[in-house]
């Protein structure tokens, strides 16, 4: 039972280790180096690095462009790439306050699958300009990872690219929770013995992750009559009024059938799944009190939960699972992007799908053993080295079956 | 006499480098890789390298952007840029195929001067796009190094960036390319025992490096009226009317003050230095025997120089000196560029001025010492590791003078 943790350490917030990350980042000058692969210790080694025999793997991509993959970088690079908007639970603290969460994933890229991540902050928080900026320096690349950017820009900017570019693009605050989250709730509910087709979800957040969530639960099994997505102004439903936008509009015609009103408390009564992509300490204990037995809680706002696990476990619920380091079942995003990308590039992916993501949330959730299952692991802990190799599998084989690998 | 290499090997061109370079790129997927200073292998690492942690440095920067430089890979990152319009002899083969040559590139940077430079192949040939697509992307980066873009878009692309944005912005064509070509002739004036003042210099090439050479030449004291720039339509003059743009206007009214109109063949009689920056071959012997005595050739068209060495020798030339590893004197970017801008680096430069560059030429010059001076022994031998450190520091000094470092 691979990095399960006890629940004791989980009780309050807990802020160390932002003096030892900026410790560090001083004393590194930043978490990332670019490296060489060959040593320039000759004249003859610069001239085939460099010119002239650089000359012949130019010459080679001119004729035919997928060369890239063959000769250089783009074969395993990513682009981790943000406007600064909406960064960890910071906000929008702009592009250059932003690098160090880029480099910081980008150093994540690399650790758990050997990806050539590199960080790109965009200073500018127009789409129009942001997808520009995004669509001229793709040749770089095998895939763009976006990131930290607020909602709901992100949906347009994420369509419209993975329209233009031949290359992956995904926004890893929607899909990547989603897939580390649904992976969690599938082996939540082989402890509860329950199915995708009978649980009642209340999914509190209607921002980038809320929707790819909502997206993805109703295409595993949720029934629309029992999925509700609230905002700050409760449950979102057709013909709501305050604090719509189109893209809530679209969840208020795919989930809540029944057209239910109310706040987060009333939707919670008899809820079997609470999935929490808000703030902090929107759930009472009441409320988890007032759900169905053996309620599932993933409150995932960082750094400090919907609800803390200590709260949720005393109020009745069954599974608890956060997006917290020290406490048990973190669903943490690095459990998908890494192995998901390495997939992607390894088949040279012209898209990420959803069967590729599909794929992803099977691999991972299968990487918890039937017999390990248990309240306090439901997922792999974030540093399971097994968990790329099995989620790049599935995904490169799915996007072989999609049609979107190109080797 | 570090480097100096017998001129018998530069008697004609050579492409063996091609295979060699292809083979080593296939094999190593590219040259570069994005590598991590730290290891995540624990839970507290990722805790500290990534959230709840890194959100620290992320709050710094927002109060102080300076602090990037502080915390971030800033600190030591150039982006290297190009629209691959202009690639080596490749011409405009696209921003994809330029790939190869821009890891090159960063390999050198890493090489040479430790720094972490990225390729950056930017997918259109329009000013605007290309201007708009860098100052968006350059809070990661503490330098921008522009790169094989055609003339005339780069002047306005360059000097647009370096008002616009707080960090350094260098087209390494025109600038680097001078930069070494003038340490070069400043020690080969030493070796015939000529000035600055007296000389008649020739440039053939009116392009990006040809317009560099051409102002750095005049503010290190060559004359106006001694100072001819060809293009294929023979000396650039006040009122030519073929084949003009407002820099070759500008060429026109700052060197011939004498207004005299002729050929490149014209042009040569009776002039101390060549400087060709143009094409194969367009230098005869008999315009080398139409030269002054003791004639100081730079045929730096790549890969085949304007005249080759042996010929020029043959016709009388006294010094020779190419853009090629495999003949004497290589005027080489890499003896510049790597301390222009680890020297901007050191000190947070905003901006790499003229002085800066001034510092470079002759830090560069005084590495060969006078005792070692010799026709074949202009420049270092681009290996010579001491050449960063020398130039850096002069090139930092002269930052600080200059008023725009940030330290």
């Amino acid at each position: 039972m691979q990095g399960k943790l006890s629940s004791s350490m989980c009780k309050e917030s807990d802020n160390s280790f932002g003096e030892e990350s900026l410790k560090l980042h001083e004393e590194l000058g930043g978490l990332l180096e670019v490296c060489g692969k060959i040593s320039l210790d000759s004249i003859e080694a610069l001239s085939v690095a460099y010119t002239p025999g650089v000359a012949e793997p130019c010459l080679k991509i001119a004729e035919n462009e997928l060369d890239a993959y063959k000769y250089t970088l783009k074969k395993n690079s990513v682009a981790v790439i943000t406007d600064g908007s909406a960064v960890l639970g910071l906000g929008n603290i702009g592009a250059q306050a932003a690098l160090p969460v880029m480099g910081g994933k980008a150093l994540i890229f690399k650790e758990f699958a050997d990806i050539d991540a590199f960080p790109i902050c965009i200073d500018t928080n127009d789409v129009e300009e942001i997808i520009s900026t995004i669509r001229h320096i793709s040749p770089t690349f095998g895939g763009i990872n976006l990131e930290d950017i607020s909602a709901p820009r992100c949906f347009e900017i994420e369509e419209r690219l993975r329209k233009e570019l031949p290359i992956p693009v995904f926004h890893d605050d929607q899909h990547g929770t989603a897939v580390v989250t649904i992976a969690g709730l599938l082996n939540s509910l082989k402890i509860v013995n329950k199915s995708f087709e009978e649980i009642k979800v209340v999914i509190s957040g209607a921002g980038a992750a809320g929707m790819a969530i909502t997206k993805k639960l109703l295409h595993i099994g949720v029934r629309s009559g029992n999925l509700f997505v609230c905002d700050r102004n409760g449950i979102i439903f057709k013909g709501r009024a305050e604090g719509m936008n189109p893209e809530k509009e679209e969840m208020a015609h795919i989930t809540n059938s029944g057209n239910i009103k109310g706040s987060l408390a009333d939707a919670l009564v008899n809820a079997d799944v609470f999935i929490g992509v808000s703030a902090p300490g929107l759930v009472t204990l009441d409320m988890v009190s007032s759900m169905s037995e053996d309620a599932i809680i993933f409150a995932m706002a960082n750094p400090v939960p919907e609800i803390m696990p200590y709260d949720a476990k005393k109020a009745g619920a069954k599974i608890v699972a956060t997006g917290r380091s020290d406490c048990p079942n973190q669903i943490n995003n690095c459990l998908g992007f890494p192995g998901i990308f390495r997939g992607a590039l390894d088949v040279r992916a012209s898209d990420i799908t959803l069967e590729m993501e599909m794929a992803a949330i099977y691999a991972l959730a299968d990487m918890v053993e039937e017999s390990e299952l248990d309240v306090n692991y439901i997922v792999p802990n974030p540093l399971d080295k097994r968990v790329v190799k099995a989620v790049s599998s599935a995904v490169a084989k799915a996007a072989v079956e999609a049609g979107v690998s190109r080797i």
